[in-house]
């Protein structure tokens, strides 16, 4: 092979460096998750074909990766053109195998079912700035109970989760479903929700007129459109903007109870508190995903060009597809790339990784590595993570690994430092050096 | 859709139990692969056609998943049967996407470069019991060094990984490619060594008449079977049988090639010593990976009938397939779904996990709900894992929640409590109760 090899379009390797960011995002987010209670689970990369079809509309059902069947079956396939011979496809979301997996396990789970998924899932997308073919979901749900403390408690994980990466500027934006129904219903306008919801929702980036404007284009009668004019116009409290749009819906039931919902939802945060996310009621959020039911969920970083960074919502009949009804469900989503890029933005990522070499012990031959691999293996008992440049190399050369691995310090043992018994230490990013007692070295190590 | 869902032929759903029993086992070994300066990396579930097909010999071709081709390129596919029309296909290994990995980014790595890689790989082989199509495999390696010291930390890690994982009881076997060239050299059959391998390897299973038959069958000549045999009689100590072969190799630079490389491994393991594994110098294990041409590994849990539960060798030319010569390597895999079924068969799972909810509240209704929220939210931000049952159900129910999700404490928490500010805790296990202050619950929760 003379060309380099690569990768197949839109995928991705993930460097070390990179890795060890991920699993700092990754592993926050679980940790949280795992607080309050939820567990993992994790579902095949390949599901049938007939699980994934016609869950996604006409356009995802096209940007499904399908895999070839085999045999008998491959040249069934290419005589007949008969794509019923595909039985097997790449998920393409965590939310659809869920759904699957809930259905199929059901006589095993214990509802509610709490439950957190990190898997990559794949799309036949155009490869885009941030879009890929490759990439990871980060998920979590509850179904089986129509408690609104789920929906608490969801806001709570964004804020932990968030705050505890180092972002302390975010908004986590809250409407629910029956708002809009409401807005549709008393407005007249029922049988076009969808048409308004679409178009309110694109507020923040087209601002009121080119809103009003692209609801005239769809048809939406202008008195109407003068009624939901003043949502345009609400302000920063939460608890003034609920008032107004609870008179707003007087008469509409399901208005009400959209109403009553967020107020049950807005009042305990009050009183819970949170760490850095500001929570704000925007009664023009809408989300594209049409399961939703109840509250629904967006979380952007403010001051920054980059989309919304986790979504969410509840819905009232996911496992309905599969046959089982009445499950009503709540869960959250995690945008791990986008999350990835906001921190790399703000420099938010630890110099030093817990899961990286803390220290690099420099060879200098077979007497000296003889004497390091034993302090090495001490070390290491004790949980600190060492290694030694594994040949009498050049110092330049060794040093020049531990450079660039990042490793912030290394021992320098020759055979003054075994006669005096003590670790000559080097660190990286100042030059400082120092000799310390084997003893000394391992609280530095392990403090 | 009537029939209730399911997965894939040879794919399976983890549940929460099994999920963290599996990530327990991960995380252990991702622990000790860091502690000894391992680095994660990740490469895509899919690779190109290219990268895969003719590395896995004619078996392995046929077994790799490939990705339908889409839009233009199905349509051609179906008109013209050509298979060159399929560019993308699911991994089949880790470590072909190793190789293409560090020929792509040779110059952005840091040799010699070690890495481990935790991924699932897709083969469509025909699923049995233990075998399945989508299954994880767990590596560690580095390339860009022929230094022995790789050899000797590998058997360390073997080690240290197993031991913490709680066997006591398990031999890792290791011979070298070089003493099997050897054995055929001074035979005279260097042009059947592999047929010679392949029947030596299989002493274990079909005994030393089975062996000499196999090797009859092959056409090795009498007269050099002679010389083999004594090779079937070696003792216990690895000294003694390395003074042997080394006595019996006399004339073979390959051979004293290889007996050099393994008293070195022998000696610095000897010094360094092992927590509870058995090192067992094994001069008939060959392993059936030709690609190996130094150390070879192999784990076995002894007095359990499950075959070998860890592999690995040192392989002189991975990267060349791609265009790269000259890396020389070493590396092991830990088959992760075999180490689950001996620590099931042994029960040595952790009754607890650390990853799971520590403690669970009953809901007594509105005003005991608004007073445990806040408590949970200050267990919680002190670390604990924590949750509420999320309505007002009857207490049989709530309390087959806790106890069906394996939490091992409740908190009943009524108006005499909240009177009392006591927290009043119930033991599933044994069912006692007590009550303590909430600072002596938050102790006992974080002890």
């Amino acid at each position: 092979m003379a060309q380099k090899p690569s990768v197949p379009k839109g995928t991705r390797d993930f460097l070390p460096q990179t890795m060890l960011r991920r699993n700092h995002i990754f592993n926050t987010i679980k940790s949280v998750f795992v607080k309050f209670g939820y567990a993992p689970i994790e579902t095949p990369a390949m599901e049938k074909t007939e699980t994934l079809l016609g869950k996604y509309g006409e356009e995802g059902d096209r940007l499904i990766f399908k895999i070839m069947p085999r045999g008998r079956k491959q040249t069934k396939l290419m005589e007949s053109g008969d794509l019923k011979m595909v039985e097997e496809a790449l998920r393409y979301d965590l939310t659809v195998p869920f759904a699957r997996f809930v259905v199929q396990h059901q006589n095993d789970l214990n509802f509610p079912f709490k439950r957190y998924q990190i898997q990559n899932v794949w799309r036949a997308d155009q490869p885009q700035n941030g879009r890929y073919r490759e990439f990871f979901q980060c998920d979590a749900d509850v179904v089986g109970s129509d408690s609104l403390l789920f929906e608490v408690e969801f806001v709570q994980i964004y804020d932990e989760a968030l705050s505890t990466l180092g972002l302390d500027d975010f908004t986590i934006k809250i409407n629910n479903r029956k708002i809009l129904s409401g807005i549709a219903e008393i407005t007249g306008i029922s049988d076009q929700l969808i048409d308004m919801t679409v178009a309110i929702d694109k507020l923040d980036k087209i601002g009121e007129e080119g809103v009003v404007k692209e609801l005239t284009e769809r048809n939406i009668p202008a008195d109407a459109i003068e009624k939901i004019r003043p949502l345009f116009h609400f302000g920063q409290d939460n608890q003034e903007n609920l008032n107004k749009i609870q008179t707003m819906l007087e008469g509409s039931e399901i208005g009400q109870k959209g109403v009553e919902e967020l107020r049950f939802i807005l009042d305990q945060i009050e009183v819970l508190g949170l760490r850095q996310a500001k929570l704000e009621l925007d009664v023009t959020l809408a989300r594209g995903l049409n399961y939703y039911t109840g509250a629904i969920f967006e979380v952007k970083a403010n001051n920054l060009n980059i989309g919304s960074i986790c979504g969410g919502g509840r819905y009232d009949d996911l496992t309905g597809i599969f046959g089982l009804k009445g499950m009503s469900g709540v869960g959250i989503s995690f945008g791990a790339d986008r999350i990835y890029d906001v921190m790399n933005e703000l420099d938010l990522f630890p110099k030093l990784s817990q899961d990286a070499t803390q220290i690099m012990f420099v060879n200098f031959g077979e007497a000296e590595q003889n004497f390091c691999l034993k302090k090495i293996k001490e070390l290491r008992d004790a949980g600190v993570n060492a290694e030694i440049y594994p040949s009498n190399a050049k110092m330049k050369k060794q040093m020049k690994y531990a450079d660039d691995k990042g490793i912030p310090m290394v021992a320098l043992i020759g055979s003054q430092e075994m006669t005096d018994n003590v670790a000559k230490i080097k660190y990286l990013e100042t030059g400082e050096q120092e000799d310390l007692s084997w003893d000394e070295l391992l609280k530095r190590l392990k403090g």
